[in-house]
Order: C-alpha cells, then sequence, then structure tokens
C-alpha cells in the first residue's frame, strides 16, 4: 500500500514534471535561437501616433567626435547613451552652392545652412538662417509649424540663443552673424530696414514656449524700429510675455505660467572640461580637466530636464504635445579651436542630455527622439602625432588616444568636413530614419509624425 | 420615364461608387499612414535561418570614403547600392596595445589585426593575422569554421591573395608581411623553422574552395621545407587540389571542378580609375580617369559573381550552403597615396560588387549580406583646400569636391584613422548588426548564423 501511494505519486510527479518539460521545451521554441536578436529588435520598431518630438542635435558631432567621446570617457569598448539606440543611421549634409550662383551641392555644410535643411526641409546657401537661397524669402520652420497646430516649443541650447542651430528654428535672416540689433550683417534683414530683425529680436517676437542658452549679450541692444522701438531685447520678450532668466537657480525654482527666456551666459555656455589644444611639437600625455563650468550656469542635462518637465506639463491633458530641439553647441567649438578635451567634455555633457530624453520617452512612449548632428568636423583620432598639430590624451582607461587636427595652417580655425553624420532615433516612427537620409528627411519625419505638414 | 431610369442609373451607381469607395477607405485604413514606413522596413528585419553569408570589406571604407564616391559618382543625393541597405550600423575597430604590453586598446588599428577580430572573434595586436597576441596561437577563422561544418568557402580581393584581408581567413602569422616563401619577416612561422608557413603556403594548404585575386608573385617563390620542398606554391596549391588561373578569360570559361585560385596579377589588380594626387600647390580642377584596368583582369564585381555561382552550385541540393569574403582593396589604397580618385574609382567598383551580392541574397532569401569596413582613413572631404594637401574633383554633377589628406608630412602614405566604420546588412539575422557593434561581433553573428561555432 505503501509501495503503491509512492508509485501513484511517482506516476503523478512524473506526468506533473513532464508536463512541466514540455512547458519548458514549447517556450524554448517559441523564444528561439537565443542569439538570434531579430526579434527584440523588430519590437523597437514602432508606428505612429507620435505626440512629442525631441530632437537632439551634436553640433559637429561626426562618428570620430562620437568616437573620441566613447574611448576618452568609457573605453574603446563602452557605450554612451546614444551607441544604446539600435536604430540607426547616417545623414547626408551638403549645403547648396548658391556662393557660386549655382542651386547644386556644396560639398561641406555650414551649422546655419545644414539646420535650415532638417529646419525646413529645404537645402539653402551657406550662412543662411531658414532663408530661401537667392530669393530671402523665409522658410517656415518645424516649431513654427508646430505653433500653429497647438503644439508647445522649446529650443535649448549650450551655445548664444542666437547661434545658428537654435536661430533655424525661430529666425529668419540671410546671414547667421546677425544675431544683435545694430549688427551691421543684418542689412535689410535689420529692424530698421523694414525686415525682421536679428535673431535676437526674432527670438523675443517668436511663439517658443521656452529658449534656454547662452547669448545675454545679444539681448541687451537697443531695438532701432517697430513697437518696442528703444527697448532692449529683453525687454521687449517680457513685454511679449516672456520671463527672462539668468541663472541656474531661477531655472530650478521657475514655477511662473508665463512663457520662459533663460539667458546664462553673455555668450556661449561655458564648456565643462578644458585641456591643452593640439600642438606642432612639444606634445604632454594628458587628461583633460574637468568641473569648468561655473554652478550658476546650468548643464546640457539640467536645461534638458527643465524643458522637458516645462513643456511636458503645459501639453498635458490637451491634445497636442511639444516639439523641442537641444543642442550641444561645445563639440564643434572644441574641435574648431583644435581642443579635444573641450570637444569630447561637451560630447559626454550632450550624451548625458540625450539620455534624459530617452529616459522621459520610456515613460511617455509617444515620444519620438532622434539623435543627429548638423555636420562633420575635420580633427582625427590617429595611431601618431602626423597630423598638423596633434594632442594625446591619456584616456580613462589609460590608454594614449592621439587627436590630429590639420586643416588651419594659419591657426585659424580648423575646417568642418562633409561626411555624412550619424543619426540615432528612439520611440514610434524612429524607423523611419533608419539608413542613408538627407537632412531634409528629419524635417518630413518629424512634421509628418507631428501632423503639422503646411497645405499646400 | 427616361427621367425614371435616370434616377434608378444614378442610385445603382451610387451604390456600387459608395460601395468601392468604402473597398478603399478601408484599404486605406490598413495600409496605414503612407508617410510611416515602419511597417515596411519591420519587413525587412527576418530572422534566422541563413543558409549562406557574404561579407563584402571595403579597406579604409569610412563614411568619408563611401559620400565622397557618392558625391563624384551619382551627386551628393545619389544613392549608392550600401546606401540602400535600410539596416544600418557603426562599427568599432580598434586593436590590442600589443606593442607597448598592454591587452588594452589601441585606439586605430590596421588591417590585420582589424581582420582577425571579425575573422576569428578575437582582438589582437598590430599586423597579427589570426594570430593571437602575446602567444602567437593561431585563432580559429570563420572560414575555417564552416570548412569544418561542410560548408563550401571562398575569399575574393582586387588586393593580392595575400594581403592582409583575405589572409586572415586562412592564414596564421604573427607579421602581416610574411606573405611568400623566404620573406625574411617570417621568422619562426617559416616552414624551414617549423612553422606553418607564409601566407601564400597557407593559401595552397587551407581547405578553401576559391580563392581570387592578385599576388601571383608571392605563389612563384619555392617552398624550403615539407611536403612540398623544393615546389613552387602554385604547384603545390596544384598538387593539393587547386586549379590556377590567372586572366579573366580562364575565370569567366572555367568549368572544372577542381578548386580554384585565381592570380590575377602579380601584385594587386589594378585599380579602376586614376588622377592626379593631392598636392601642396597649384591646384587643378580635375576629372578622374576611368577604364584603367586591363581587359585580362577582371573587375571585383566578375569576381565576386563567378565566385557567389561557383561556391552556389558547390552547395546545391546539400545541407549547408558557402561562406564569401569579398574585399574591395583598393579604396584605402587610394587614399594611402593620397589619390582621391583611385579611392573613388574603388569605392565605385566595391559597391557594383555589394549590388552583385545583394541580387543574389534577393533569388536566395537564407543569404545573409554583410558590407562593412575594417578601419577608417585620413583623407577627408573639406570646403576649400587648407589642408597639408589637396586635390580638387569635378564631380559628375559639375561641382567642385575637395579632397584634403594632412597625415603625410614627409609624404610616407597617408594614415589610418580610429573613426568608427559603417555596417549595412541584407537578409536573415541582419538585425543583428544594427546600431553600434565591436567588429567580433560581426564574426558572432556569422558564426551563428551558419551555426559552425567551436564547441569549447
Amino acid at each position: 500500500m505503501k509501495f503503491g501511494t509512492r508509485l501513484i505519486v511517482a506516476v503523478l510527479a512524473a506526468v506533473v514534471l513532464g508536463g512541466a518539460a514540455v512547458g519548458v521545451a514549447a517556450k524554448k521554441k517559441k523564444k528561439g535561437d537565443p542569439t538570434d536578436k531579430t526579434v527584440n529588435v523588430k519590437s523597437q520598431l514602432k508606428p505612429g501616433p507620435v505626440r512629442n518630438v525631441i530632437l537632439f542635435i551634436g553640433d559637429g558631432m561626426d562618428e570620430t567626435a562620437v568616437t573620441a567621446g566613447r574611448n576618452y570617457h568609457l573605453g574603446a569598448n563602452g557605450r554612451l547613451m546614444m551607441d544604446r539606440l539600435k536604430l540607426a543611421g547616417s545623414v547626408t549634409t551638403y549645403a547648396m552652392n548658391e556662393l557660386m550662383g549655382s542651386k547644386k551641392p556644396f560639398y561641406v555644410t555650414d551649422s546655419a545652412a545644414s539646420g535650415t535643411a532638417w529646419a525646413t526641409g529645404q537645402k539653402t546657401g551657406l550662412f543662411r538662417i531658414s532663408s530661401e537661397a537667392f530669393t530671402d524669402k523665409p522658410l517656415t520652420t518645424i516649431a513654427e509649424l508646430a505653433q500653429r497646430r497647438g503644439y508647445r516649443t522649446g529650443n535649448v541650447s549650450t551655445d548664444s540663443v542666437t547661434g545658428a542651430t537654435p536661430a533655424v528654428q525661430m529666425a529668419h535672416v540671410r546671414m547667421r552673424n546677425c544675431q544683435a540689433p545694430g549688427d551691421g550683417v543684418c542689412l535689410t534683414d535689420a529692424k530698421s530696414e523694414g525686415g525682421l530683425g536679428s535673431i535676437a529680436e526674432q527670438a523675443a517676437d517668436s511663439k517658443m514656449d521656452l529658449i534656454l542658452g547662452g547669448g545675454r549679450g545679444d539681448f541687451e541692444g537697443t531695438i532701432p524700429a517697430g513697437p518696442d522701438t528703444g527697448k532692449t531685447v529683453i525687454e521687449s520678450a517680457q513685454r511679449q510675455g516672456f520671463d527672462v532668466i539668468g541663472t541656474k537657480a531661477e531655472l530650478d525654482s521657475y514655477s511662473g505660467k508665463k512663457r520662459l527666456l533663460g539667458l546664462f551666459a553673455d555668450g556661449t555656455i561655458t564648456p565643462e572640461w578644458n585641456g591643452q589644444p593640439a600642438m606642432r611639437e612639444g606634445f604632454v600625455a594628458q587628461r583633460c580637466e574637468t568641473g569648468k563650468r561655473p554652478a550658476e550656469q546650468p548643464s546640457l542635462t539640467n536645461m534638458t530636464k527643465r524643458a522637458i518637465s516645462f513643456l511636458n506639463k503645459r501639453s498635458k491633458g490637451k491634445k497636442k504635445g511639444f516639439f523641442l530641439q537641444v543642442e550641444g553647441a561645445g563639440i564643434d567649438k572644441g574641435a574648431h579651436a583644435a581642443n579635444p578635451c573641450r570637444q569630447i567634455g561637451e560630447l559626454v555633457a550632450f550624451d548625458a542630455a540625450v539620455k534624459a530624453g530617452i529616459q522621459f520617452a520610456k515613460k511617455s512612449p509617444r515620444t519620438l527622439v532622434i539623435v543627429t548632428a548638423d555636420h562633420g568636423q575635420s580633427g582625427q583620432i590617429l595611431p601618431g602625432p602626423g597630423a598638423d598639430k596633434s594632442a594625446i590624451l591619456i584616456t580613462n582607461e589609460g590608454e594614449r588616444m592621439v587627436m590630429g587636427y590639420a586643416t588651419a595652417k594659419n591657426d585659424s580655425s580648423q575646417e568642418h568636413a562633409g561626411i555624412t553624420v550619424p543619426v540615432r532615433s528612439f520611440g514610434p516612427r524612429a524607423a523611419n530614419l533608419m539608413g542613408l537620409k538627407n537632412q531634409t528627411d528629419i524635417f518630413d519625419v518629424i512634421v509628418d509624425a507631428l501632423k503639422i505638414r503646411a497645405k499646400k
């Protein structure tokens, strides 16, 4: 009897365990080959709808800049936030050769023509800010289209907010250096000439909900014509509904209901890191100095998080979400100055801001995040100091990385390069930016995602 | 009455057309938003099984090389074959810093260490051909693993087949320049020293079904030891079952049943295009000269098509398919020589070979095609002639493209650069190569796809 019971228990156990085994086998079969991640990657490709778009622009952030940042900060086999985004592509960045009277390509762009391409969907000539080549016609931007349809819009940069990249979303001038009232280069764009005014004036006149960055100096000039004649641009912005702030503390504690203009530096926000620029001789292997940004200036991550929370709060419960552009401007500036530590520090800071965007998108799954750049730069990672100027960095993994710069023999600014730039995206409709794209495709993907395309 | 009939016809028409309209609406709904290509892109992500793998390596083919080729040949907004592949990523290419006694990264690789990474799944020191850093242990290659499991294997290059990239699949030497018997650099790798012999000897001793490229000179030397002592490497290859051919005509008409060794040039196969190399002064805008390869040498596309057909025929009806590696070697060589026309001509030729691979994969859907590069190069597309040496090309769309080279002040060879390189893939399991990858991941993806991983 005892034996019989044991037998029955054993038989029952066998049936149960056998069933379990079958269950495991079935599960395994369903899971497929563990070495093949296709199903997992496929699940990251989601169609619309899209409520929010965050567009991250690393100025001058080509694959060299990303690789140098990865090598230094995390090691060659480390992974930045943007490296973790599986939906990848490259973007062509050429401008229009307007200076030579041609509508065909000029193969190396500047930030102005480049930004105009993604902000308006149209290629233009060098130096133009959302202004049509040959005709000077203002080109409507993503931010303007979004504003018309009731989206909240924001613009964040470590550059002066009158710099080319933030400017392309909210201003229309022929020459990017028309940044402040009275800038001679403004010519017929000046308000005194009946134009829309300098970039600072147009930012104040814009319908942006939030503008954060540097460039206070450009807002202190006096407006020469129009309803705010004699006022500073800051006063004009205030009259038109902006609260204007100037420190990280004010940004962190801001709880007002107005639109927000944060100007945290006279010019650009101070780069996070610094170091010796590349030299022609006497190379010394160096470690980058970190912590260079003064505490009263917010970090790019800080501004990005505040911007997302600001725009998200104001669109909460509404039909339409927000469009936010975030620029990491210092990558390019570090490269122009042949200063790899500055370049890398800003790349690392930019990547941290991207992380804040991805974290938001994970909680708000109707958010499309796009990470890309405006153009390449001529700095390179080389086996030794064979270029015109070189810098040797000791990376965090303890190895020597040589950065070479060779396009400013007269010690002027290093040149841009005509290489395609990376694009990585996340969220619904991100699949539309896989493979090779033109910068104007970024415009198309965003306006189609938010359904804000202008009627023809 | 007439009016009544008309009314009935009209009502019937309305019902019919209305029904059609409903049909159209239903179809539209099923298709979704035509601006969102997610579903289409998603359908390109297919899980295994994989029967054949074709691995295309553009030597030195970074995003600059691809962009320069696109700009010149098709215009900045044109699309190469590889540009059309949506499943995209970037690949880190660092080597191991063995020369400094470190197992940590050296940030700029050469073709030997780079090739070893994807061919064996292990990082190694510079100059090593599938040979372990510090220990000199031979590292098993994809081709060798595939041969053990009954796959057909092929190796195609415009380089000498003893060059680093083809070599990594079929040879194991410490120094890549150990290419022919008697090469002094072979040291203990020489057969006379009890080693496996030079790369040419190891190719002859290999189980490759097909080897096509240049390098006949390396096969004419005499074998110093072993069963084929006193024979040339060509005679040794013949004894071991290879038919050895030397012209395009012989390749096109080959219908033998043996394994095939095609050596179509003494050294490398002649580049397709040529032009003036970059200079320090006296720049003249130039058009590239095409048609430089002699008719008796096959093109890369020619060799690729023949290789695919050869391997496919021999695996037809068998359980296992084939593994084929195809290298476009001249992109790198053109860049080293600061000769943009050569570089671009070889890029264009490489892209045509990729097209042949994709065409086969479309007909044989269990084929995985991978297109990538081994390392970056220091040539750049610049706004003007600001680098050490420059060349100005008039592209096919009639605009000026300036290429700058600046890492060989002493007129030696231009340097490699430590930028990540593109990867584009097509076919089942291609999704495993999206986003940022390490070169060793390419090994993993291929051995897992073909299920040829060595048992531990």
